[in-house]
């Protein structure tokens, strides 16, 4: 009898932001794991204390550097592959000795989410679930009380590491748009909007739902590099009757 | 003393992917309205059913016909707008009362829910309090175990209703998309899938996360006519390392 792996979205922060399902299967779980950088309490683990079952296992995997190197650089590529493998192999000891566990995962997993990698690794090997969470642009457009789609508007969800000829293209077609990963790319971010006219229309979040949280017009943010957790809202059509 | 109107996102489908804080404001609120077609339970009130507070006052708004005319139909454009200030005002009675009002909302009420036009009308006027729901889309990627996007793709949500040449065009500019809103549009989309090369990587969902939900691969999906309840995957890159 081998065990199942439950991937669990917890949302955005708040940790009432939790489905009842992620809750119940947290508390069960008799070994949970989670991603995390060095030295940071690890932001999943930090929405999942209060759901957490004290006598559960529980198994660190510190990132081997910060995200911050470029996606396309083949040492990210292939150090983090290693990584993944290794991740994956310890998840799959607990699994095989029949033990069920939890891998956390902030927002939704499958959104870009860490956990698809020891998922894309693991699938076929063991029985899995997947519990979706709130996304943080969900709880970052509910935050801000921005409506993002109406009617037939289309949302285009994008990262910042993305070139910026490629950003500019394909912010041309869709009438919302959500950008994620901000990071030290926001200056540029900026620009871009600027060029295609939406700067005014494009909402700063940080932290959505979380303390210390907020959102305000673009325009008003300056062009210190963002925090890790912000992303620009960018709402479709306002107020069709 | 005015109410607060929370407006609560409750998710896809299934009652144990409501997030702690919904299912909390949803027993403690003295009013409760949710939009429905006429003749029909209407989801989001079903999907809150074993969550309510027994001795709520519940306000149905029939909705004045069925969404299959096209929205850019002006009589649909008029009847609802008509509609949608009805319901405001009644919501507003309420609230001006001083009562708490809890408005149910499938998946998410910012990502084309029903919500947003008495939100819209009523912002400003009284407290509101938004919280986000587990997305249709969420439901159903994590339902068919198909991550959606890793690393730098770009994630595309548009409706079927969209006129074919827009559809296509769009579509050519992410690697990932969501297809919502397929009804009769299933063979029209079809087609442009096929044209762009789609069809093989496209998943069909219908009902995720609520009972008898399924997930195949669009071409094991014949033409007949979509349900509501239905939407198409196109993941992005499949296992990167
Ligand atoms: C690797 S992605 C993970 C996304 C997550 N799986 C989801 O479903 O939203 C991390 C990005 O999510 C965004 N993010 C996550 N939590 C956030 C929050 N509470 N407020 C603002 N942005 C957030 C930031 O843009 C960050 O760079
Ligand atoms: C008016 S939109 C509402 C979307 C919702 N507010 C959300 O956050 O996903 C309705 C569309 O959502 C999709 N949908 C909603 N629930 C679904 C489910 N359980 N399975 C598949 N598709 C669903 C269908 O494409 C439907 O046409």
């Amino acid at each position: 009898m081998t065990g199942t792996l439950s991937i669990l979205g917890l949302g955005p922060g708040d940790p009432e932001l939790l489905t009842l399902k992620a809750a119940r299967l947290l508390g069960a779980a008799p070994v949970f794991a989670f991603f995390a950088k060095r030295g940071r309490p690890g932001h999943a683990r930090t929405i999942a204390t209060p759901h957490l079952n004290p006598a559960a296992e529980e198994l660190r995997f510190d990132y081997p550097f910060t995200t911050d190197l470029p996606v396309e650089d083949p040492r990210y590529l292939v150090d983090m592959a290693g990584f993944y493998d290794t991740c994956a192999e310890t998840l799959a000891t607990r699994l095989a000795a029949g033990q069920d566990v939890a891998l956390l995962c902030e927002g939704d997993p499958f959104l870009y989410g860490s956990a698809m990698y020891p998922f894309d690794r693991l699938r076929g090997r063991f029985p899995v679930e997947v519990v979706p969470g709130i996304t943080a642009m969900s709880g970052c457009w509910s935050a801000a009380q921005a409506p993002i789609v109406h009617g037939d508007d289309t949302l285009m969800v994008l990262p910042a590491t993305l070139d910026s000829a490629t950003l500019a293209t394909r912010l041309r077609h869709a009438e919302a748009a959500v950008i994620m990963k901000l990071g030290r790319h926001l200056p540029r971010i900026r620009s871009i909007l600027d060029e295609l006219g939406l700067t005014a229309r494009a909402i700063y979040v940080e932290r959505g739902t979380m303390p210390g949280g907020h959102a305000v017009p673009l325009p008003q943010r300056d062009d210190s590099p963002a925090p890790y957790f912000s992303l620009l809202l960018i709402p479709g059509r306002q107020n069709p009757r």
